[in-house]
């Protein structure tokens, strides 16, 4: 399952049932977890001093597609699945279930919390920090120097099931808080609060992202979004999630 | 013409005269035609549950640039040309001449004309509709969720020789019409009639495409760009091209 | 140094101590200088019509990350730095030190001088002049078409250490003059003052650079930002910076 033409250092700490695609590189300061799949073309643990000896840790039950590269340093909880030429640099620490789409790039010295999902090409800067379910969409860019180039770094933070849509930007040390919404083509340069829906360049309050609808005719709210999607989470986690908004609508009911 | 360093899978039907780089992958449920040119690096049908078992399909004369990665399921017509690193994923089919700059991401479920040109990094999202000589330019992205996430998809529609500059956005379910302009960094959240400009965020009419100068010093309209611009489109095209407006020239001096 | 499995032209040009990585590929029109150091899975040298026999040279001490395109044709002075995945087309002359990040596209016949710096996925478009210690950011596109598609080509210029940040958009034939500001997520279609700061879509005028404070407690201006910012740069040109400021003081303090 190892490619006759992968290049596996002899150091690299290799789990059970991984598989290694053809004109791989994995150096040897690298930890794999089990039953991990890296495709062709990859680097895995490229050596840098700013790791400072630290390995890179890959969790069990990893997809790691082609052309990616890995920097040393860095550490994933089970069940990471990349696109293809993901580039992932040293220090960043992520949780389980973490999603990094076609050519994404995370700067490094950022944390990840759990089932998080960066769709492709997404831009990380460092020291970002990311809650819980939290959905990064195409050609978002977390920014954190707020006057180019300085050595001062305010990392962005977006907190647990909040969302940034389509090429918006968060400004540095901006706060997008739980449940936020940052519609498309938006620049963040505020903090913007929970279960809120911001837009545009500046971007501006829209409404509590309750007021937004489902366009399949349900006529129920798109958020919060867990409510109604739960494509690759968690069986148990659907579950919980299912049960809360059970218990809400009985609630409602006896409310009335 | 194949590289002895290319792994090529003994079930490929790979055409006459096709040429393989180093270090390239081809498996094995692929069509390559005859004539076609694949650079280094790349991965060619990767197999995928997404595609129902239909092969990739590439036709006759491609140029395939180095690293890129196609996923079998997907089907196009003569005369592709790639930059590097382009990745296409499932089920998209596209006519004779498609064009995929450096870097872009069709997301796959898309349906494309003939003659399209995507410029370097541009996403397609999955449903998209893509008429004939489209063109889209760096950093353009079509989106499909109205609200996201959810399981809706509302893929954008771009019909015959519109045409989308850089770093806009074409949110869900919006057409942008035959010969319309999206100016660059614009986000597009509404239809965009025919032969008109939009641009702004949000896109806002500007004008009638038939009113911006080319800054040529002739003192023509840029719009129609099939007047003057004719790089690479086939021969009895551009004479077709020519044709309908020295007839329209004519036309107008009957009317004087 | 260079690794077994390169394959490397037998009339490339190699200097002393250079180091090559696996499944890299260095094609025959190519110079590369001393104590240079290429990754893995790179294509050096790539042959194009578009560069009339001219070749590809890499100056001395370049550092080339894995999966780089370079074309022939392109001229670069000692100390290029590159990230991961870079794209470099034909016919561009830089100076010395130039730093491409990851994913960044540079797509030929631009002038760019001496110590630029290109962070992650910037898209040079061609005909761009750039000068010497500009900055650009991340998801930056220099546009070169005022009418797309056209036969038309005004290419933006980036003046002295000018800065233009994350996702914005300069317009065909636009100057940002010396010292100015491109705050993010702007769209610039008029000629930025030297040493102004202008931000949004469009973007407008703001305020002098110098209005901008640091955020380190300092209350220092944070342009230009040569005062305060020296990470590797030439000791000597930092040396010079710093003389420059003390003189400043000094003369400020004189006035007084």
């Amino acid at each position: 399952m190892i490619h006759s033409t992968a290049l596996i250092d002899e150091n690299a700490k290799i789990g059970k049932g991984v598989s290694i695609g053809p004109y791989t590189i994995v150096h040897g300061n690298v930890v794999i977890g089990d039953n991990t799949q890296i495709g062709s073309h990859c680097e895995i643990g490229v050596p840098s001093a700013l790791a400072n000896g630290k390995p890179l840790v890959i969790g069990e039950e990893a997809v790691i597609r082609s052309h990616s590269v890995f920097y040393e340093g860095s550490t994933f909880g089970k069940k990471l699945s990349t696109g293809h030429r993901v580039t992932v640099r040293e220090k960043t620490v992520a949780g389980e279930g973490l999603q990094i789409g076609t050519l994404s790039d995370i700067q490094g010295h950022c944390e990840i919390g759990e089932h998080v999902k960066f769709h492709s090409n997404v831009h990380i800067g460092q020291h970002s920090t990311i809650g819980n379910y939290v959905w990064i969409f195409p050609y978002v860019v977390l920014t954190n120097d707020p006057h180019p180039p300085s050595n001062v770094m305010l990392g962005a933070t977006i907190e647990d099931y909040a969302v940034v849509a389509t090429m918006s930007v968060v400004l540095p040390g901006v706060t997008v808080k739980s449940g936020a919404l940052v519609g498309a083509h938006s620049s963040v340069g505020k903090d913007v609060a929970a279960n809120t829906v911001v837009v545009g360049n500046p971007a501006k309050f829209i409404c509590d992202t309750s007021k937004i609808k489902l366009k399949d005719g349900s006529g129920q709210s798109a958020y919060p979004w867990r409510r109604h999607f739960h494509r690759n989470y968690p069986e148990a986690m659907v579950a919980s999630w299912i049960a809360e908004f059970n218990e809400s609508s009985a609630s409602d009911t006896e409310q009335r």
